[in-house]
């Protein structure tokens, strides 16, 4: 039986303001509950029915979570899903360590891998379906500008389908951050006057620049990238079709093609 | 100044039954509006600030389409946006040609080009993407199962970002519609056991069906799939990374592939 108290706190989680205050963050389902279960994520909280809680008792035990049952009725009121899903878990939103904004800071920081920059993603499913591409295509990392949107938001947590586990997200001002690697690996970004990206060398490391849904990529960025390119569209010439394509849509063809190369090699 | 019982019909139509009640849907932002207006579709009616309207008078006048003057205030109450637009319109949803329909019965019927064939796509933002996927990549031609998301959800036709304008998107008994083709063009679906997109011959004609988002392509539909495509992943192994990518983004990759190998040839 779920108290007023847990109803407001657990739905105050909706906003940025009081996940910033808690530390916590909300995620729901199943698989998506058992995947943090197993994952450097500290969960703090389970909601589910008694059936789920006696079947993971062990493990929630062992970590230390508090159970507690809840019925569908219950859930209705706390979970933000069209569809309730059965299970619920409020989680502790790690604390950045500051190792890795120092090793960013330093001029002989090296990209050795494909690392993903997000400029301003503003819509929570394109932030959580960035990082389930990321996850696809082996991406360790994704970097986000200040003012993307945040990855605790509910909607990007369920967007990830359980890739926020295993993908590592960071919030950097994007400038400061690329200023060190200049020179130090290509910097690709996609423009509608880039280079063909079938027809362009296309390394194994460097970073991938993504921009904003309505603007691309911002003006204050543009000098950083080192290899414009597009994604060629098929058929009736401009002003025929769309004019470009979805974030995550666009980050995900690109990221297709950069391991198709590799794989081809 | 908008009435009471303007606002009550506008915000009616975020309602399927009520879309299918008055014949019609709403559309958001001065350029979906403005691609409208230019398209096959017939716009009723226009919600917008009193210069866009006597900036676009001189076509909304040869359209017929009546227009209302409306303050952000008011918008903020018949907007289904987050951020609302200055402009909104009332469009009329177009009667399906039984003509279409008639052909697709035909067992000689043919698939010439690159069709998407949408089973049980239940995400308005997943459908309007694939619509703008199709647009971008020249795929003129959408068929949507019948449990598949309402075309005309607000949700939809936003994340079409116009797109809807330009690609036919129809509704149909899935197995129905493939049975007269068997044979007749290849049929491409992916699946997690499928032979790898990059190693795969793909032509310029056929079918490519997308599975819903939890449970991929049906049972009763993969009788029909004559080529299993999978999109390879990269690094770590199963259990290591994500289980699948979401269905738009996996049907870009796919067309991106087709449309790639096409340019190269």
């Amino acid at each position: 039986m779920l108290s007023q108290g847990q109803i407001k706190q657990i739905t105050s989680l909706r906003v940025k303001k009081f996940r910033e205050e808690s530390g916590l963050f909300i995620a729901e389902g199943e698989k998506m509950v058992q995947e943090l279960l197993n994952s450097r994520y500290r969960v703090a909280e389970v909601y589910a029915p008694a059936a789920w809680i006696v079947a993971n008792l062990a493990q929630l035990t062992q970590l230390g979570v508090k159970a507690t049952e809840t019925l569908p009725r219950e859930m209705e009121r706390i979970s933000g899903l069209t569809t309730p899903s059965p299970i619920l878990a409020v989680v502790e939103i790690p604390i950045s360590t500051s190792a890795h904004h120092h090793i960013s800071t330093l001029a002989h920081y090296h990209i050795s891998t494909l690392t993903l920059a997000l400029d301003d993603i503003r819509d929570p499913g394109n932030l959580g379906t960035i990082v389930r591409v990321a996850d696809w295509f082996g991406i360790g990392e994704v970097v986000c500008s200040e003012h993307t949107v945040d990855l605790y938001n509910p909607k990007v947590v369920q967007a990830t389908m359980g890739s926020i586990t295993r993908v590592r997200v960071e919030y950097r001002n994007l400038q400061a951050w690329l200023e060190p690697l200049r020179g130090q690996c290509p910097v690709y970004g996609a423009f509608l006057q880039g280079e063909n990206l079938y027809s362009e060398p296309l390394g194994m490391e460097g970073i991938i620049v993504i921009g904003n849904e309505s603007r691309g990529i911002s003006k204050t960025l543009e000098p950083f990238i080192t290899r414009k390119i597009y994604i060629p569209a098929f058929g009736p010439g401009a002003g025929g079709r769309a004019e470009s394509l979805n974030a995550s849509v666009a980050t995900a063809v690109i990221c297709a093609e950069f391991r198709r190369r590799a794989m081809m090699q």
